[in-house]
């Protein structure tokens, strides 16, 4: 055990892996039954300093799912209890949001999220489901340190990218603002450090500072190449028009943190269309070399 | 297969057994990994007349790892295809609205619900995922049959209920109010009718009435006592204040259907504090003796 310790509890992008609908070649490949193909659930991490107490980043639909394979997210006293103490959402799209909804039954813990994603929750009955006097609601601001009170301090940042798919109002949605809507996050605990950054549309300089130094990096691996949707012909929209920095081409996250020391590297938030979700691909080994590590359901990483 | 087939996705109410932060004596039996306790997902089922279009009554939080066990339900043709074709739902509850949230990715289905739920969907911002270029939203009306297009005709029929959780407002709560607000639904297909009721607060005329002649019923087996949760301390509701009817005491379902002619009588919806839940139990085998089925997870019909 570490000083900070990370659970991935799901590594896949919106959808999840294999998608309900979908059948691209990964997807096929799982439906088949091959197991290059691993299924991964819908992106969220657990971290603690005690491995007692746990903050969860982003709350995905597959969150029951999540905790049944998850030993220390389980109930461990009394009637009712959760070692669940916080949620931290770094967007509102309801790969990261519906999660909320399995955290019902009248839970005490704190939901954290930027003034616009609080806005959203609160503007969604259906979120009321979380009893107002036992959940509390927390907003968090920009580039300021705050203390879980479980001894991780968390500190949000500004990235690049869109606002939540169903908030977006067609042709007018810009992409690559840098507001509230999604944010990275810097962990720290016992002199260790997280930098959590699941969808970034452009890795610009303050992504890069922060990112450097860091003792693990986890990071947007939404596609492998810009065009990944439409040249399967399953949507029109490319890497960056959905948010997300494409693994390769120009602009791409494998070789952009090169310069800097960073302990660990590793994607997660990867769509069911990626082609580095096949094990021993020429894509899955490309990675590799270039020192990333690709994340799955259930890997740990301790710091 | 039959002329009506039907495949119990989810056979446990809200929050599934186990419920992620429980641990009364049937959660704790399941933690401690005792087999006489299965786990189950959220109350769902398939209906389909031929084995390869499917009806769902009502979208469980668990729909995409209901999906995934269930090859009927996976796609088997082209980039993008389900045999989902439709979405019926029997109140606004979270255990029965949530998976919607799981159905985006531009499929095109239909979702059928009565006027007041699906104002509660167009009030929620986020069921905006699904497109509503793709996604056809249908208001059905009460005890009038309609035709889904698969081979199913389907009534709906008011039934003492109340509104979803996240919808009441403290003590001035109506239970038992017959509204739009909570349905029961017969479905019909090659002479075979299924009659479906997973909430219902009073075992009325109308209840009765439409139960009678059923080829099956799958009914509402909520908690065993009136005052099963209180008594574990779990809660102060009781479950007429749920909206359900106990399945045993005044006015319970146990008995309440013995003088009517139906086929099959099988409870669906049941919590996890409900003995029945421990297989060998005392309670288990007293609904066992009475005639009814505990449906499990993977149980099918095929009438």
């Amino acid at each position: 055990m570490g000083s900070l310790n990370i659970y991935v509890l799901g590594s896949a992008a919106g959808g999840g892996v294999p998608q309900w609908n979908c059948r691209c070649p990964v997807c096929s490949l799982y439906w088949a039954g091959d197991h290059r193909v691993q299924a991964r659930s819908q992106s969220s991490i657990a971290v603690s300093a005690d491995n007692e107490r746990w903050l969860l980043i982003n709350a995905s639909p597959d969150l029951r799912q999540q905790i049944l394979t998850s030993q220390v997210l389980q109930p461990r006293e009394g009637a009712r209890h959760s070692p669940i103490k916080a949620v931290i959402l770094t967007n509102a799209d309801v790969d990261h949001i519906a999660g909320l909804l399995v955290l019902r039954e009248r839970q005490a813990f704190t939901v954290y999220a930027t003034g616009q994603n609080q806005a959203i929750l609160a503007e969604n009955s259906v979120f009321n489901v979380l009893a107002s006097e036992v959940v509390k609601r927390s907003t968090i601001n920009m580039d300021e340190f705050f203390d879980t009170d479980i001894g991780l301090k968390v500190r949000p940042f500004s990235v690049p990218g869109k606002v939540a798919l169903f908030m977006e109002r067609g042709e007018d949605t810009k992409i690559g603002d840098v507001t509230e809507t999604t944010i990275g996050l810097e962990i720290t605990s016992g002199g260790k450090r997280l930098v959590y950054i699941p969808g970034c549309a452009e890795i610009n300089e303050t992504v890069r500072s922060i990112a450097s130094g860091a003792d693990l990096l986890l990071y947007d691996g939404t596609t492998y190449t810009d065009d990944e949707m439409p040249k399967l012909g399953l949507s029109q929209k490319t890497a960056r028009r959905m948010g997300h920095t494409p693994i390769t081409g120009p602009g791409g996250s494998l070789r952009a943190f090169d310069e800097l020391s960073i302990g660990q590297k590793a994607y997660i938030h990867i769509n069911n269309t990626n082609p580095i979700l096949i094990d021993g691909s020429d894509e899955h080994q490309t990675v590799i070399a270039a020192g990333w590590t690709v994340t799955r359901d259930g890997t740990m990483f301790s710091l």
